[in-house]
């Protein structure tokens, strides 16, 4: 029993940072075989389809980032301060990624947004849940006194993803880490200049 | 002659808009021998391989964005108006896209950069061709006495496609236009902000 367990989440893990590099509709299941090691047979086992392993390895790689997002806003007592903890972890994501092959928000939005459903759902889901963790700290900051009352939390939440997620494509594809560090340091200024009192 | 010229060209576009929905790796020869109506021998009379069509396919969608773009700010006189008119064509591309999926710059940013070698060299070129059109404005706007001189070209190419791309993802992640709108706006004050003497 354990040692499905550990099989299944081997398998997921695997097929994680494949599926961020080659995108889903470029990973065969031999690609899914060659970097798990495992035959046709015993990735089945744990998965009906190609489809339920893209589910679960997208949930897997979010989590991972979250988590470190989490981590970082958690140490912090300002509702800025809880901001520009989260523009510091991308710049941590440069030298270390959590999964290969960039944002696996981003490449997973692009990638389904026409063409995969279930996973549009997901992607969507994640951005939402993304989104309503920015808009909340901006809400608590203005109710503290923290943040000035004429911001406005969903317009600061898109520019800054917006922001991000369009530096780090670029960044991506140049690989070069030049356009997501200056889109970080515009991102510090916009929120001093947006939000505080 | 003619009719081959005419063949050639109408596989492209229409593998362009397959392409930009569905990815590279989404689209089998029998997804372009649907949309095009061709049998399988009627393509490859024209291209060589997937990737050759591909390559043509992405020139063809970069190309038809572009000339709006440089129609655009070819009616304009100043430096800031040029960068305004580049915002409003993105905002026309809501409700009147080139091509149908998206922008076909980040699709293929995103899609090419850890699988695709040839892809990926063609985005970076079109991607670097569009940071030089912003970044001649400027320095043009700064000669002129029209931008101020502490104005940095490189940084605001970067913000100026970095947001917009983002938004661009987001939006179409929804199917909601609101992000777009909210990175025009915002941009719309950063080009004042950023750049007027």
């Amino acid at each position: 029993m354990q040692k499905a367990a550990e099989t299944r989440a081997k398998i997921i893990q695997q097929a994680a940072g494949l599926f961020n590099q080659q995108g889903y509709a470029g990973s065969s299941i031999s690609d899914i075989m060659r970097v798990t090691g495992l035959q046709k047979g015993g990735i089945y086992n744990h998965f009906h389809s190609k489809e339920e392993l893209a589910l679960a390895a997208f949930d897997f790689a979010i989590q991972l980032s979250s988590q470190q997002f989490l981590q970082a806003i958690r140490g912090k007592r300002y509702a800025i301060e809880k901001l520009q903890a989260m523009l510091q972890v991308y710049q941590q994501f440069v030298d270390n990624p959590p999964i290969p092959g960039g944002c696996p928000l981003l490449n997973t939005a692009v990638e389904s947004d026409d063409a995969h459903p279930a996973l549009r759902d997901r992607a969507q889901q994640a951005m939402t849940s993304w989104q309503r963790l920015i808009i909340r700290i901006i809400a608590k900051g203005i109710t503290r006194g923290e943040i000035r009352v004429t911001a406005e939390p969903e317009t600061v939440a898109t520019i800054l993803i917006a922001t991000i997620e369009g530096a780090l494509m670029m960044s991506k594809l140049y690989s070069n880490t030049v356009y997501l560090e200056r889109a970080i340091e515009h991102l510090h200024r916009y929120l001093v200049q947006e939000l505080s009192v």
